[in-house]
């Protein structure tokens, strides 16, 4: 991989950062988040800004480039992959390590006084300009809204924003209504005294309203937004969608219907307008809910007073709490996903990207897929420890009987989003890549095998993940678990299992993350194992105060590679529960294999699919 | 234990909310929170305003009074103990449950429209005070500072403010001298770039200056402030105390000394006028840090522009982190802390009080005894459920052959600050409180053995301690662990192990927690082992990262009851723990003991600290 070469495109920038043409006095410092107008964690090409300046195409990173610097954030996951895309013009800057300064100590550290530091206020979210207007300001620099986007203008063939076909969901995959959620919406914001919501997060409208579009590779949404009132509802969206007759049926435009499910759609650009002219026919008292990871210059479109902002939307929460069609859908979604074998021995004839295509083509063969839910992981040997490498053509290993292979894959289907990962070795592994192994497993398992009472917020479950590597001074830097959708979003909010989160909200019986412990030994390997599991309630012999426990059940059902694993390093409990897990991989993906007459993998998956001792 | 009859002083309270003596306008709310001017958990008297409106005399709570209203927030600990202390004008908001309203969301739903909420600004931290004035205005209510307290308004025969004989610390005890800690209390604020520190927490001014007074009960602190500036030194404290030789002869008042070094005593009272002058003196670009906890009085006398509020103080961090003096301090100190048995085989004749004042008589026998750390909380059969207990004549129960003994106490040695809890038995234990007990006590040594990674935060500690009671629907609504000063409060932070937190600072070798998870069945038994731990350095069999591996060695020597251990639940590596602490105890508290001719509870602590298999 080598680094993008970006002395041209700084010098350019730094010319308009100083220019009059986009800034009304020159900045010394302007930002690039990661971001697009709807925080989303995966974006479209024509939002790719921060890749662009940078060469970085990790999903999370924020760079910042001032008259004499450029520097980058970026977190655990990305470290080794930023140092090889970017050039040294840019500073990678590690977070979650002591020595890295904030990005506004470092801008303190860096500015000259009085500095104006620029940022895009559609990109950036409301809460992190507060924080970071109020750093600078207290050191007395200011933050600056610059309306147009600098990197847009110093990017000559910049993709379109994407309009793609949008498809509507029935009952059958979504068991609610959209109109049925707009007056559960309803009554929460009655309940807390809200008149207005805005919806700002695609996955949100995309779920509001059961529609999906695939706007965002991996991502079945379509750019919109919403303002939901007691007896309104703006749609906001490309004008070419809403003479799409599936949408005008679907969203009973054709006909007239009640006033308070009427529909107004209304072009994409106009939000910002309509949400002044809202406001402005507000009485004192009114509020409106904004998320508050919003964007900065939607949220300020809202008066001061009338603004009630929300860390995590009622959307939000309802969304992560799947109904049982969703949970009967992800369930589904996961057997069709699981109708593939790991590659074949290897004869030197498989590489990472080959066995990345055969996995998509033998998941696309399957019933109501769409795509992939993200960029298939497909590494060897030391591809493993770039934790969210993809193959390209110039770092394309080949699978061999020597190395560790790591896959970590994912797609849409029309009844559920899926997510795993598996490590495996095809010879005879070391026994240290096996202990590393075991104690990944051993983290999984106490994760998984998890009782914990109802209330409990999924951060304090992450400690369970790591013990095992703790004990022997291993670690890795990435939380343990992620929100899944259900045909949307691979990665949701607002549960996760990670140290790096603390408000976020309790788990639920029906919520849906990811189980994924790790262990990366840079320049050798890497291991991941990573099962979807659902919250389901559970009873233990006691029920202390009546609060009911919480358990995890796994839906991904997928072998663990039994030569992988030192089974004299787990307990007995670990070993009951590897093998209950394997006999219910066998029943219910053997029984589909069996189905579908694929006798060569129904025969793989019984022979590693037995009980250990 | 009966309630405290509270009408007429509610009617007395509501008067003087609605007069005009001590407020502009009337008021519809009064806050009452739990500390005092300087945010102490212990309180003098004299500051005990909350327990003089409600009843309620535990360590948090935070009481409000309507004009048709009277509420009080308190957590876990508490709840049977305020329920039965408190008369039924009080509605008790049990904090931590699902159901509970937040103060702010139970003032907006019990207010008419426009309210004024009143609260002493001295009382409460200027960052509750500004959470609670955006709720409140947000609702369209106000919060109002009303400089006169208004329950000292009404509280006829209110104890004066202690002001007790100070004692000064010698390098012996402390490691550092006061000059150095202030040298490199000004290093880190030049690293910052802050001209003024405000000191307002009793502790980090009593631990800066190494002097010692008995203001508080249980706590050697006494009622003072100080502002440190590059080149000056203020300290506030009560005038007569600066005539004391010992402490001028300590502060080095009585000769010239360097300017930057000399010690400016100025009257107790003074530090709100003395501020405001210093910064009327400051230039565009000083800084003044200030805990984000200090009142909200002290805090706003700094202009917003000059004011850098911190969660934790310099002092409270590098009070936390012992050095090696105080860490050899607080190892005597639990020596002499377990120069006691617990009582004899109850013939009827041990009470809860009786059992409490032996095991003080007992502690103060030994050398650089001060007085207890906290009150003995010694409980029998139900009331070990309480808590927070604390043994009263009209509760006090007989020790018997029958149920669980709780002890949780402590004591103040010039050298350290000792907390330990152990549970027994004198008779035989249901099968059930064994079961409970040893799940306790494998969330202790869960929490004990554990590695962890530098820059490991406490709370992620937290779920380790509750595992096994989670696994058989059990759980404690209590953290599991504190900071424990040194000669100091026995409370103290940043530092913590608990669910509840989660801005805390990382584990430091060299930090001093207590580990204490329990268990409790209202109306049967209560269960709680404590151990109080130093962080220390552990390297095991790999380094990730050279990031370097932690875990926790036990302070306090305590033997844990055999008999209501089920040895069968333990694991070998638990077992393994068991018997090398036994071992050590045996060791080191049995050297101490032979030492001092104590045969009878050598033998018992041999008996004790027999391995089980």
């Amino acid at each position: 991989m080598s680094p993008k070469i970006t002395v041209e495109l700084l010098r350019k920038l730094r010319q308009v950062m100083k220019g009059s043409k986009y800034v009304a006095e020159p900045i010394q410092a302007y930002i690039i988040p990661s971001g697009d107008a709807h925080q989303s964690e995966y974006i479209a090409p024509c939002d790719c800004r921060r890749e662009f300046i940078c060469g970085f195409n990790g999903s999370a990173g924020t760079a910042i480039v001032t008259e004499q610097h450029a520097a980058m954030w970026t977190d655990g996951r990305y470290f080794l992959q930023a140092s090889q895309q970017m050039d040294n013009n840019w500073t990678l800057m590690k977070m979650g390590l002591k020595e890295t300064l904030s990005q506004e100590d470092w801008l303190i550290s860096v500015l000259p006084e009085n500095s104006k530091v620029g940022v895009d206020p559609w990109i950036i979210a409301a809460d992190q300009w507060k924080t970071l207007a109020k750093a600078l300001s207290s050191a007395g620099h200011s933050l600056v809204a610059v309306q147009q986007n600098l990197i847009d203008a110093i990017w000559e063939d910049r993709p379109a924003r994407p309009s793609t076909q949008l498809s509507a969901l029935g009952l059958k995959y979504t068991g609610l209504r959209w109109q049925d959620k707009v007056m559960q919406l309803r009554a929460k914001m009655a309940e807390r005294k809200i008149s207005w919501f805005v919806v700002t997060a695609l996955d949100e409208v995309a779920w509001l309203f059961n529609l999906r579009g695939s706007d965002i590779e991996y991502n079945p949404v379509f750019f919109a937004y919403a303002i939901i009132g007691m007896n309104s509802i703006r749609l906001f969206l490309d004008e070419k969608r809403t003479a799409d007759p599936v949408v005008r049926d679907h969203l009973v435009l054709t006909e007239p219907s009640k006033a308070e499910l009427h529909v107004e759609c209304l072009p994409y650009q106009r939000v910002h307008d309509e949400l002044q002219a809202v406001c402005s026919t507000l009485g004192p008292k009114d509020k409106v809910w904004i998320c508050d990871k919003a964007s900065c210059a939607l949220t300020q479109a809202i008066p001061k007073m009338h603004r009630a902002p929300i860390p995590y939307t009622p959307l939000c929460l309802a969304k992560a709490v799947k109904n049982p069609t969703e949970i009967q859908g992800m369930r589904m979604a996961h057997v069709s996903s699981h109708m593939h074998t790991p590659p074949h021995i290897p004869k030197g004839t498989v590489t990472e990207i080959s066995a990345a295509d055969r996995a998509e083509e033998l998941r696309s063969q399957q019933k109501d897929f769409v795509g992939l839910s993200f960029p298939t992981i497909s590494s060897v040997g030391p591809n493993g420890a770039i934790i969210h490498y993809r193959p390209l053509p110039e770092t394309n290993r080949t699978l061999s009987l020597t190395e560790l292979y790591l896959i970590d894959s994912g797609a849409q289907y029309r009844d559920g989003t899926t997510d795993v990962t598996r490590t495996m070795h095809f010879g005879t592994p070391t026994d240290y890549e096996k202990e590393c192994f075991t104690y990944v497993l051993k983290g999984h398992i106490a994760v998984s095998a998890a009782v914990f009472p109802n209330g409990t917020k999924g951060h304090l479950l992450d400690s369970f993940a790591r013990a095992a590597l703790w004990d022997s001074g291993l670690d890795y830097l990435h939380g343990t678990g992620h929100g899944v959708g259900c045909f949307l979003n691979v990665h949701e909010g607002p549960c996760g299992i990670s140290y790096k989160t603390f408000a976020d909200e309790p788990l639920e019986a029906g919520m849906i993350l990811s189980d994924e412990p790790g262990y990366y030994e840079d320049g050798s390997f890497g291991i991941r194992l990573e099962n979807v599991v659902l919250v389901v309630p559970t009873k233990p012999k006691y029920n202390y105060r009546n609060r009911g426990s919480l358990t995890f059940e796994p839906i991904t059902l997928v072998p663990i590679q039994l030569k992988m694993i030192r089974s004299e390093l787990l307990t007995q409990k670990e070993r009951d529960w590897l093998n209950d897990y394997h006999r219910k991989c066998q029943e219910i993906i053997g029984a589909e294999l069996e189905r579908q007459g694929r006798k060569e993998a129904l025969d793989w998956l019984i022979r590693e699919t037995q009980p250990i001792m």
